[in-house]
């Protein structure tokens, strides 16, 4: 098997390592194609390091949680379980294994594993998918359906989770309205899809008439470009009998999203809070007299469990959700980088690996 | 019947007005003891009028919405039903009726009526409980449990159930732990009582010793003293085996609550929104990355439906919850206010009516 | 106005009585078209006489009630709250109005007002729909979407919101498995639209291939025929990774459809018991055994809630859902009781009431 | 450590057999006391094999699911998680394992790890706890509080969690009326317990008045004794404002306690099946007609998960609940099994293990 090509860190030069055999419990992964992430960006750029999140060394300097390929090696164990055999098509996440005794993995009525106070990320505590073998627990990999390409199931693996737990988060209900504030970019127009599968209304929000035609393609049934909308809450109310949406994701990581999104919600509403904005004075929030009169809820989201990642994945599997996907290999990883910077890039990337 | 006596609004005299008689499906109370709340001193020192918040001219002046006492005339119709005879022991409330036909009187699953868009409110579109004789809908006052007294049961009609309603909201179950932030004041003490009646573990949080006697008292398993606690967060981290608090009420209407309540939570946890402070500028919020990383919820609430009122005396009526009583009369009201706003006022302020 | 013409009670001929006009809180509706329920045919056949329930005085023996048509007078004060307006569209429900003052009418947890111990009902404590003109409640009787016909409205105010409450009361979400028993009837073919509209994986069950077109068409991934279905469970295993369905829901009123459907649902699954066998032996159940060790949920389900109904007719007017209408007028209610009773009769009967 | 006592299977005498060394993830644990719960007679007794469950080889015929002792030992790779060390003391129950990767496992929303399709079970799939030395899973196997004597917690560990599961799945909250029926036997005496720790009102039926001071005298409200009660459902009606109790729970495994069931409950509230009849023409349900009319739900509920384990200790460690102990050796199992076969033994058995 020999060694694997990785991207660099930063700006240099993709490189080789040595490929690590599976220990016990443990799957080698030939990753197909990778997702970018935003989130990968943020780590390779060292963003996170004033909050005390670094790529560790065991790392070797390769981010990527968006990575699907085939299992080429199984470690001791693994085969008797039954859960993998040679060429079972396996995707990794951000989460790559959890601890399964803390008191979140088993306090799974709050959020399940997700909050696991010992779990592994990919590009920070385990080398990440942006390398042709990737070694990850043969138990929290995922299992890709058949009718799901590759290059499909990848940005599902976070992206996608991400998008659909926040549906499911917002507590709307099949017939009523949710409001998406970013639902033109890379998560948004993965939650424009999954709301409508999940039967909700979906009001988009975002800039410019090209993401409103995407939208609008995608199942939105109103787009409201900020841009040309002078009184958003004006507009949704119109929408919506004067009373406001049901639910607001706050796709966007922007002050403005999460200052307008209370006013979009009608009493009783919640709005989630997705976008992760650099600046710490930022709140998702609103003032305590209109949180009390409007019994709002703001809830806070981000990937998901195993099982969400099931669910995400078999939306696509029956041909509900596609994420729009910008195609290139791993040297293209600075120039996907900068084009999601700058907000150019359409949908969300994924990088072909290996040949 | 004659006349009435009432309190000024602001700081005039007792005046005497006319006793109206009960409209169809209208019952007449003769108020015996009515609450005081913070509304009430805001409605009377027109401190809401820039929220466009008045007290109409339909109300003569009345505030007060803790009250009750005994049914003394019934309109057309309210006999036959079978609702009320006279007698009877009736609790007038914030809210004093609502259509029962919008959207959020029949979307019962999000609120319930309290959310009603056409509800009509004690002090500001209907004559309130500073007043001997008290007009309201037979459909919306509340029968008292013949085991709660008249001076205990007003302060249940809007300080008890907005205490119980807000630990509902927290979601927080029997066995898991609570902050109440101001847990010795008005709200918090019934507080306290609440949470320990539905089996949580209460942390309470306040200043003073007294406050904190009180509290122990009551039935918090710890006091938290933020004259004399450096770190908030390490100390609630120190009680719940490093994880904090399954919830956190902010009672206290002040911007270091809701500053520091974010980090008093564990993941998974919820943040209730009580207190209001003046400022505008203050929010019940955290920064999106926190909300997302633990999975925060955020959310309002002010008073409760009918079934939380019955719920809230209910608990009064099994011996266990009392609120904490100020007794005056209403030529006291001004006096209380004065104490209320200063923080000096101990537990909630009852005044009896009448001889 | 004069006089209206009413159908027979059991066989006797259509016949005029005088119209009442509109008391306080009334509207009187002029019925345009009205369902046919099965409950209809079990009134006036007498049916319900050893449950206790027999078409009362007040009734003059009118059944029916999913009656729509035009508010033609309003009652005192109605007109002020601003509830209706000469010609506005009015539904007239099983219930007819609620008390909204007992213990269910408050308790909205846990049913809400369905379970109101002083509704009145139509055909039982108020006459029905198979008549000209129709008194109603103005606060309980449902304003119908522009975009509903009077014809397609009908059989939603009972048949509609049953079949789409009994989906919501199955706890299956989007993207799971539901089974449908009795999915080509007059309830199921509604079961099978509101559950395919809320995102769920419908698996039709019933006889015939009739049946079986009528379902797939409609939305059905799979039809389970059960004339040839040798082994139930088995099939719907076979469907369900061997896991079986996550929610079952039994419309038809057969003993068949109750043994069935424990072994049809998976471990942590509900089943819906909607159909409404004669005999008094039949048990919507299962051994306490497998009721344990597969921790089913068995719950039954009626009508629903005014906003269910609101809720219900939505999907119609964004075209999702429409009943199958078999129409005539009220001369034709005995023969559609018949084809009713004989399992003859395509999707729900309504009746065109007047000219 | 050379060699354990075990008890006979059936009635051969206690015997020795080596003991196992730990393998991966195992640890070994020195069984001070165990419970005794009624399955354990039933694999002894081999009751069980006409549903193809039965002891298998590996168990050596050793049952027993309520055993608490030390970590004696501990596999590879244990002691490097933190998870255990020496002398920790440990409870082993019913699940000694589950797989984590199955539709159940993840599928966390609808029961968690109870379903879990692949599960281990003491006494079926691994040997039990009637036994010196015990091995089993680090990962599942349970830490007992400090403030837990090994006695206490033994019974917690099937017994305990199933009465608490039962109370908190019959989703009856704080205030509210709880009938349990059986409430004087070895599970209705926790529940009992948890039911009033949880704030719920409890009305225990049971037969006998030493059963009846045993109920009131750990919280019972009331206690209605059915060899003296000649019309139960109008009884709990007299207590419950003729409505009924919101939950029941059927603790007795007999035809009779399911039969009354229904007609105990009020309208939307939850019958639970724990108690488990041997006759399996003993249904857990009501006729369809009633399921509908009173929206009745009807659940199945049997042991917990972790983290419900986890919550059932914690109220013994607070104080709140205690099992009542009929103490022995394992000698005494068959002398223990007949006395529970004849209803004759108090509370539960717990037998101490060597020395």
């Amino acid at each position: 098997m020999g060694t694997v090509t990785i991207p660099a860190r930063s700006k240099a030069p993709v490189r080789e390592v040595a490929v690590e055999q599976p220990g016990p419990g443990q799957i080698l992964v030939q990753i197909a194609w990778t997702g970018l992430c935003a989130s990968d960006k943020s780590l390779i750029h060292d963003e996170w390091r004033p909050l005390g999140v670094d790529m560790q060394p065991q790392t070797h300097g390769i981010a990527g949680h968006e990575g699907v390929g085939r299992v080429v090696a199984m470690g001791p164990g693994v085969a008797e379980r039954g859960l993998w055999k040679l060429g079972d098509r396996a995707g990794i996440k951000w989460i790559t294994n959890v601890c399964r005794t803390c008191h979140f993995c088993k306090q799974v009525y709050q959020g399940g594993e997700v909050l696991c106070t010992h779990q592994t990320n990919s590009g920070v505590s385990a080398a990440g998918t942006f390398q042709e073998y990737c070694l990850t627990s043969a138990d929290y990999a995922t299992h890709i359906p058949d009718t799901v390409s590759d290059e499909e199931a990848g940005p599902i693996m976070c992206g996608g989770v991400t998008a659909y737990n926040a549906c499911k988060r917002s507590k709307v209900r099949s017939g009523e309205y949710i409001v998406l504030i970013g639902a033109g970019g890379g998560l948004g127009h993965l939650g424009v899809q999954y709301a409508k599968a999940l039967g909700m209304r979906v009001i988009a929000v975002d800039g410019g008439s090209a993401k409103g035609d995407l939208c609008m393609k995608l199942g939105a049934e109103h787009y409201l470009d900020f841009a040309t909308t002078p009184d958003m809450a004006k507009a949704v109310a119109e929408i919506t009998d004067g009373l406001g949406a049901h639910g607001v994701i706050v796709f966007a990581a922007v002050a403005a999203g999460y200052a307008v999104a209370p006013s979009l919600a009608r009493s009783g509403g919640t709005i989630v809070a997705i976008g992760l904005p650099g600046d710490p004075a930022v709140l998702a929030g609103a003032p305590p007299v209109m949180m009390a009169l409007k019994q709002l809820s703001i809830v806070g989201s981000v990937v998901g469990t195993q099982q969400d990642v099931d669910e995400a994945l078999a939306f696509t599997a029956r041909g509900l959700v596609h994420p729009m996907l910008t195609k290139g290999t791993l040297e293209d990883v600075d120039k996907f980088i900068e084009a999601m910077v700058s907000g150019k890039l359409p949908g969300r990337a994924v990088m072909k690996i290996g040949k």
